[in-house]
């Protein structure tokens, strides 16, 4: 255990930064590498580009005090590849899209004859800001059977203006819809005040009270 | 194992009414201090104040028999926190609301033309009841797009009267919902009947019944 | 190890009927008690009577197999208690009503203007069936606003007919409606399929295939 | 450890193919035999048919990274038995019917009036695909009190062509719908991404960040 906690503070700086994981005993093998990222993403091929999508997580910073807290958000990624023959589609040139929580609700609010629209700016805060521009759009089929979602990416220093196109059925979406709702308290980080409940309670002191903090309830 | 039972016990008294945290060996450090708190609040940021909800989750005792028994009941709290500057909140001037399971199920059953209003009276029941009044009240937006949020906390000793308003879009109540809707359960401690579940069945006895309590369907 | 599946061995026939609890290890105190009993439920207290509403996991057996089995289902459990005073209510006459899957899932599917009844005879199938007639019924409030749910006991044996009526609010049956949907799978006994899943996935050979038997899909 | 793992890889070959269960460790007996199989579907029985409903999780392959791979996608097993007298059914004719992600979204998105229909070719894609034809269908009843689902299998090579068909209730299909969208994440492999999540968090190194790989929102 200690060899181990010395291991990750020691590569710590090297694999935080890259490693796309939860930096815990657990996800490490022995040599130090990590170890268990998932590949289960939900996707749909339609005639001229695919829709992946998937949920990433949040990342928690450990406080001195020992609180753990949300450090980045977690989002659901979408990612649309364009088809390039029958049933082949060009991971080479994806685009990628990540709902914020707020915006998957706009989502799981969605009617079957509405439509939204969001834009993001990867550089946003960034020297480089406004370079690139996308836009997801979600828009009803007329008959209410389900959505076109498109994402365009404009991209200012490179010259390009891609847009990919998925027509989604009521089904696949419905499939979304259940995943999304099913993902969005994980990626709001929900589940860690759930986890903290998971006492093993035959350790809790016999005939004591466990207490949370006073609430506004006692003031 | 038994040396922390013992410094669980001796400290416990302290601890309890001040930490915040479910008592039991693996929330302690060695040197008997409280660990894993999560900051996870979901928070809508608008002109005039913010508003972040959050679950508390229920504190439990544990019976002589061994039975874990709800002690105090969970609640999802509401913090609102004014603006005072651009995109800056006070957090020394905060007011807190704490939703009962009932609230939360009038938000969860809330139309999008419906309006709600709770009364909560913090020093309920003791010597200074009446003292403080807070009001949350939750009112469709005249569209059907969403909610306005207001909580009002009249101080008589004080003499405050502070009132901090929120619009609620659609989708962030959507969010909320979908939210609220997965930590119901908890902060009613129903997750505790279903952990009871996750029993490594490899150590059931092979061909034998495990068995509840004689219920109503076999009188 | 050993030395407590021998203990569980022998203590089992005597528990297993009156104790109410999945026989497994970690359930047992080291002298062969049982424990981790849960006391959560959703109470609401009314003018004439309390309802009360909590789960009852199903059982289950081990076959020789290894395989796991349900062997009694589980159910939500209603408890009426009627009045004796100010928010006083009479434990000792009680009325019980175990609601299986389906009728879970007629009252999760109950408009607010629909109603619905149900009927149980707890002897059904025994030589005394008929004796003691349970019947609860849920019928929405004029206004949509709620429904009143009444437990109607008639026992011939004892020459005795109770009934117990409790107004639940639109809010309250939220309360229920969303705790009984988080329920319903674990009262089904589902959660064991996907605890199979929660593998220590380190503990997987590398570059093989976990594999489940070979499903309609591949014949 | 050492030892079980040694015997794992041993084993492997000849269970993968025939176990139907996840291989890691603990579903082992220190035989080599599998175990914990979960028998818990939800049955009704109807006049002329029986309709069983249970989950089948996906199956993963471990990639040399470490990685986790869906391989094979899970489904809701459908399976109809025939009555062959009063509650009675047959099990040596029953019929299955694997229902897919997207499937499954059909039916949760289904209105009381709708009606929906797949086609299944269980050899599809191989030397005998078109032998057998399998068709569920499921129809609003009249009243939108519930559906007709109905599995027509016709086999050319047998010359056989079976219907069965069960009516199910709107409570039985809101049980299903419940059933259904708890189970829907866990067919997809989406639970192991939040398993992810349920770190040790006391061994994250104090004042480091976990962090994902760089996501769309930081390019």
């Amino acid at each position: 255990m200690l060899k181990l906690s010395k291991l990750l503070g020691t590569s710590l700086r090297g694999f935080s930064s890259q490693a796309g994981m939860p930096i815990a005993k657990k996800y490490f093998e022995a040599d130090g590498t990590l170890r268990k990222k998932v590949f289960a993403p939900y996707t749909i091929y339609k005639g001229k580009a695919s829709l992946s999508v998937e949920p990433r997580l949040p990342t928690f910073s450990k406080l001195n005090s020992g609180a753990l807290k949300v450090e980045r958000k977690g989002s659901i990624m979408l990612t649309f590849l364009p088809a390039v023959g029958e049933r082949k589609y060009d991971w080479e040139k994806k685009q990628m899209f990540a709902l914020s929580a707020t915006e998957v609700g706009t989502l799981l609010n969605l009617g079957p004859s509405d439509s939204c629209e969001f834009f993001h700016d990867p550089s946003m805060l960034q020297s480089n800001a406004g370079e690139v521009r996308k836009t997801l759009s979600v828009k009803a089929l007329g008959d209410g059977s389900g959505y076109f979602m498109s994402l365009s990416v404009v991209n200012n220093a490179h010259k390009t203006n891609d847009r990919l196109t998925v027509p989604v059925t009521g089904a696949e979406f419905s499939v979304m819809r259940t995943a999304f709702n099913f993902a969005l308290p994980h990626i709001m980080g929900w589940d860690q005040y759930t986890n903290l409940q998971q006492t093993n309670t035959s350790e809790l002191p016999s005939g004591n009270v466990a207490q949370f903090a006073k609430s506004e309830w006692e003031r």
